[in-house]
């Protein structure tokens, strides 16, 4: 039996070598998958996932619309599954992305897809799962055995897999992503400083999570990370929704976590920031060290990485306030109430 | 100076007549735009909106991967605005979605795509708008004006519309839609039992509401509906996307609100009543006759409607939970705190 949390906490400090890893050894698999993709020339790319996963397609769709100057889109599995659809997919690239790859409504949405003249590409921690079997490309993210229920560096790992494959497709040899393993180990070093400001939080009953482009796939990942371990309501919206509706909820009881970088979705921010601060919103901020200094608390960002990137650093202080925050209300982020670590869902 | 709520009272009573006259004054607008995308002949659609409309774009995709046996997608507006990001959009639709056609990351997302090579549509409730102008094709929804800053009306006439674009696709005429006025009539007329039911919520800080398929749709509305109005924390999560990690912090003090129809969507939800039995949730349920009885509380759909036009009926008993709700724990959903009936991001 460990201390509640040992194994979360384990797998975050693991981060930055496995992602030295999928750089390394790993990255003959995107030859083969860049190769196959520039073959097929999809006019479009679809994303099929669900949970965590489907946060790390929700980032490779933003690259794909940015980086990769193709629409995108992110496909409800029960429509191929429940409810039987066969569109026309000739020229669409599908990915379906998952931890365990074995989930029966992911599979079922590659097979189908690859019916309807799709090229397949299966994101997985686990080689040869059923996933991985059912699409013509793979990739293995290569994060190792994920223990804990709340997954981190699957998650990350499989965003650094989107961005590798995305880079190629306008060109790029991943270089960008070389520098990271080393921003992510100063912030992982600030652990402590995130476990004493998790205690802020030991009371609420609910929160608001909320970012811009890429860093949204943060937010929602951030919200997610929250529920599973503290068993609080925690919602993620883009800033820009947030204005469209959900601002009315918050006050100062409802504290705001949000993601303010140097680049284009920080920028963003500042239509909403001063809008939180009206109604008096408590904020968490991870960012630039300017954005941290005018909030509540924050945690500012080692500079060095590209705006594409960041999202891979943006979450590390959430999966640390999330371990915190579970074990000082009293919960076990390894193994919470109610979930089992692979979710089949049909 | 009007009792609080009462637009938005009045605004639900009418949605039958607003459906009546886009089924009947309103048919001619189907016919052009039908030829104008028969003409172009697609192989994707994409779906631009915010907030409420967001919603209807959601249920549009949905029809669309169904119905209209094509990919779709929801764009992220700030890919095309604040990031820059020009995709090729060939042999795209892209439809954008607003009540009042004025939010400029819409339009200028509309004018990016007809940049780009798209096909684009307009579908609001306002003629003549900055979106309107800036799309080859246009719809007038004809709910009239929308007072309430929780919209209603608006909502359910943009849902009616694109059934009736996607039906033409296949090849439909529309009439499945016929008896709808006559079906939400005898919704509206249980407004007293929907205003007791709403007391059951009165102290509630937090709630889920969940949904599969056409009606996941419904439960991120409702879920809008009951924030916007009720300030508290609602969050909507598709059922299988629940069973991934927010089941965690769901407990007899969190009530969920779900929709449970005859068809696919409902029977999806199988998988998942079940486990939300076991952590003691309490259930109100929108659905069948039977599916209501399972639940704590709820109210039953008549039956009439094909399952990919329940949506529309679905929503109404939660526009008048939030309604009722708001107005017991002392809001006003005509003008709630912190925001204006037309939103401006960009």
């Amino acid at each position: 039996m460990t201390a509640p949390g040992a194994l979360m906490a384990a797998e975050i400090v693991e981060q930055p070598d496995v992602w030295r890893r999928l750089l390394s050894e790993g990255r003959a698999q995107f030859d083969a998958v860049a190769d196959g993709i520039a073959a097929y020339d999809p006019s479009m790319i679809l994303f099929v996932a669900r949970g965590t996963s489907d946060h790390a397609a929700l980032y490779g769709k933003y690259l794909t619309e940015i980086i990769g100057r193709r629409p995108a889109g992110l496909v409800s599995p029960s429509t191929m599954t429940a409810y039987g659809a066969r569109p026309n997919l000739n020229r669409v690239l599908m990915v379906g992305v998952s931890q365990s790859g074995g989930s029966p409504d992911l599979v079922q949405s590659l097979e189908v897809a690859r019916e309807q003249g799709a090229l397949t590409l299966a994101i997985t921690n686990q080689p040869g799962s059923p996933l991985a079997e059912a699409a013509e490309l793979e990739i293995d993210v290569m994060a190792g055995r994920e223990r804990a229920v709340a997954a981190t560096k699957s998650y990350t790992a499989q965003l650094l897999a989107l961005f590798l494959i995305i880079d190629r497709l306008r060109g790029g040899d991943g270089s960008a992503a070389q520098p990271l393993p080393a921003l992510a180990e100063q912030l992982i070093a600030g652990d402590d400083r995130v476990r004493e400001l998790a205690q802020r939080y030991r009371f609420v009953s609910r929160l608001v999570t909320t970012a811009r482009g890429y860093s949204y796939a943060t937010a929602r990942e951030a919200a997610l990370k929250l529920m599973e371990t503290s068993y609080l309501g925690a919602q993620a919206f883009s800033g820009a929704d947030l204005l469209h509706g959900p601002l009315a909820m918050i006050d100062p009881q409802v504290p705001v976590f949000t993601v303010v970088g140097d680049g284009v979705c920080g920028e963003a921010m500042q239509q909403v920031l001063p809008r939180l601060a009206e109604v008096g919103a408590d904020v968490f901020c991870v960012g630039s060290p300017a954005a941290v200094r005018a909030a509540t608390v924050g945690v500012a960002l080692p500079a060095g990485a590209s705006e594409e990137l960041s999202p891979l650093l943006e979450i590390i202080p959430f999966q640390q306030l999330a371990l915190h925050l579970a074990v000082a209300r009293g919960g076990d982020p390894d193994a919470p109430r109610g979930l089992k670590k692979i979710t089949e869902t049909l």
